[in-house]
């Protein structure tokens, strides 16, 4: 056998330790509150052991309080935003089932090819990215195609900064007899998301927008409603990991072994969803308004274009159109290595045309706002 | 709208600040290396800032030197085991392909389980729990099977404590045209894998066993016959997170966006894997045989029995049967409660049976061995 040892020879230097510290203003991750770094160094035990279950029900409730809802199955999946995603898409749909998904952005788009994947006949009603969608239109749309039970919505769409309203259009889906499912990734503690109030039926997130941790899990609540269609699928779901009839005796009473968590990022929320619930929800939803109010004034101010109106505009994520005669790669690469100040280009069919800049959690803060805009007064 | 500052007054007391210095000595997670968490505390960058691709190429880097191979697809799934271990089947499985599975584990049963998922013709050859498979009963039902394309076993089966020698049944999958799928959770790091020189197919493992890692990562490595499958696939993979077609397109050079890695994870990742890397593999895996070996003598000691027979004992997870007229729980309670040391249960046919003591990575060392042996004779 060969002595591997000889390998550190060619061992690089460590890339860990030369990690700048950015000053993270795109659209996720952001900022980590020391608070919550403090957290993960907290000693490793079981995915068992009675002292992490009672960090679990923690978890669930504040998760509870932050998706302002009384539903039981309120957890965290084991993965970022994307595996909460595919986590709501997989156990609510069933090979054949009627779909409807309202997409204007690129994670629009993603639910559908991935309800497509899990096997559903998917409608989209589509609509121009960065605008929202009226609850007439979804009614219609709702009418015309083949009685779908499920209508899957982005609430928050991270490509294009645009807030959906969702009030009228739970009305509308609950008329029908669907359920509603909605993306709540760069909302949730940084905009209200009132599952119970409005009637979200699924509602995901990620733990690295406006919960400010690190990325690595996908909070996630599932309405009654929800629970019986759960309970009711003629077939098991084709995901084992994401399986949310086997997740929930883990995350129940039963405390039925499932997969390991991934134990330091479950304290790094539990103590992220602290500085949300001691900040107070409304409280923490008018800081994130109040800095996006700061940023669209400033940007204005600079002459450039909102891309989104401002009706509808993400307090968390602004997305403001490159000027003409700028360069998108070059401007980002100059705040990125001269000021450590990451903001991200667009997705999708606004690549090229927009930058995201993300104000969410720690990195909602009237000073980051402010040298963000000196930074570009100096570099456009 | 409620004011949710008041709920403040509900909040419990901070679980997280009250976890105990637990001794990790169960089937993982493991302890953690001080390196490792301070790891965890480098800045948060974004998922594609030329920074952090740095520290994925040293993740690639270091996972072909513990992996011993020279796979271009080598890459960390952004879940737990179960996920690295739904990775493989999901990506390696179409519905309707014929699927081998050794099974004589809780892990073998799951492999099975995740393939039929997937849409397989899943035929099971089983062994006993805590024995391990023969070339020829491979070959055997390799012939009078459907001609299966996949064989899938578990190296080092955490259920039962036995390591599966592979060299000839790799050789006898190969002659029948087939690839071969190994489950290295347990071993990976701790007891030698050596995908290319055994000739595995696919391969993945976990970061909180062997690798000294907190959960949340899954080491995974393709052959390039395996790779060859992946793109000759006529359907794409159901699970979207999962799917290492896009994956893929993320680790290597074009870095195509498609989830937000879980940024802190892979710095532990990478901090970990560079202390396998200076401590040698070969040198890692004679410390853990080594220090099974002192478990081993010393339990036998004790006069208690090991449930797998010598010649195929997993050094880094022993499963003892539990003497008669001990109890089961209350021996692990107290070994809790009184020594802050981690032991588990046996799991599935096991359970009641044996317990399972894990020793590995930083929990690998012979003054816990000393300290649990003490432990175990003063409560026995």
């Amino acid at each position: 056998m060969m002595v591997y040892n000889q390998s550190m020879n060619n061992l690089p230097d460590d890339p860990v330790l030369a990690l700048p510290p950015r000053i993270l203003l795109g659209p996720g991750p952001s900022l980590v509150d020391p608070r919550v770094q403090r957290a993960m160094l907290a000693p490793v035990v079981g995915h068992l052991d009675p002292a992490f279950l009672k960090v679990m029900d923690g978890v669930q409730q504040l998760l509870r309080l932050v998706f302002e809802t009384q539903n039981e199955l309120t957890l965290a999946i084991s993965g970022t935003g994307t595996a909460g995603m595919e986590a709501a898409v997989a156990n609510m749909v069933e090979p054949g089932d009627a779909v409807l998904v309202c997409s204007s952005g690129y994670f629009g788009e993603r639910i559908a090819e991935m309800a497509r994947r899990y096997g559903a006949r998917v409608e989209t009603l589509r609509r121009p990215w960065g605008q929202v969608f009226d609850p007439d239109e979804v009614s219609q749309a709702l009418q015309a195609t083949n009685r779908p039970r499920l209508v899957a919505l982005v609430q928050a769409e991270t490509s294009t900064g645009a807030l959906q309203p969702l009030e009228e259009i739970a009305r509308v889906v609950h008329a029908a007899g669907a359920l509603l499912l909605v993306d709540a990734v760069t909302s949730l503690g940084g905009a209200p998301v009132g599952v119970d109030r409005v009637g979200i039926d699924i509602c995901y997130s990620g733990s690295q927008k406006c919960l400010g941790c690190p990325p690595g899990l996908a909070p996630l609540t599932l309405s009654p409603a929800a629970v019986q269609k759960l309970e009711s699928r003629r077939s098991p779901v084709t995901s084992f990991y994401l399986d949310l009839s086997l997740l929930r005796r883990y995350w129940g009473p039963e405390r039925a072994y499932h997969h390991t968590a991934p134990i330091s990022m479950v304290y790094a929320l539990h103590e992220g969803l602290r500085i949300v619930a001691e900040e107070g929800l409304e409280v923490r939803w008018a800081r994130h308004l109040r800095n996006a109010g700061l940023l669209w004034q400033g940007l204005e101010a600079l002459g450039l274009e909102l891309h989104v109106e401002v009706a509808h505009r993400l307090p968390p994520l602004t997305t403001v159109c490159i000027p003409p005669g700028a360069d998108d790669l070059g401007v980002r690469r100059r705040l990125l290595d001269e000021y450590n100040i990451e903001i991200s280009g667009g997705l999708g069919e606004l690549k090229g045309k927009v930058w995201r800049i993300g104000l969410m959690g720690f990195s909602s803060r009237p000073e980051l706002v402010e040298l963000l805009l000196a930074a570009l007064r100096k570099i456009l």
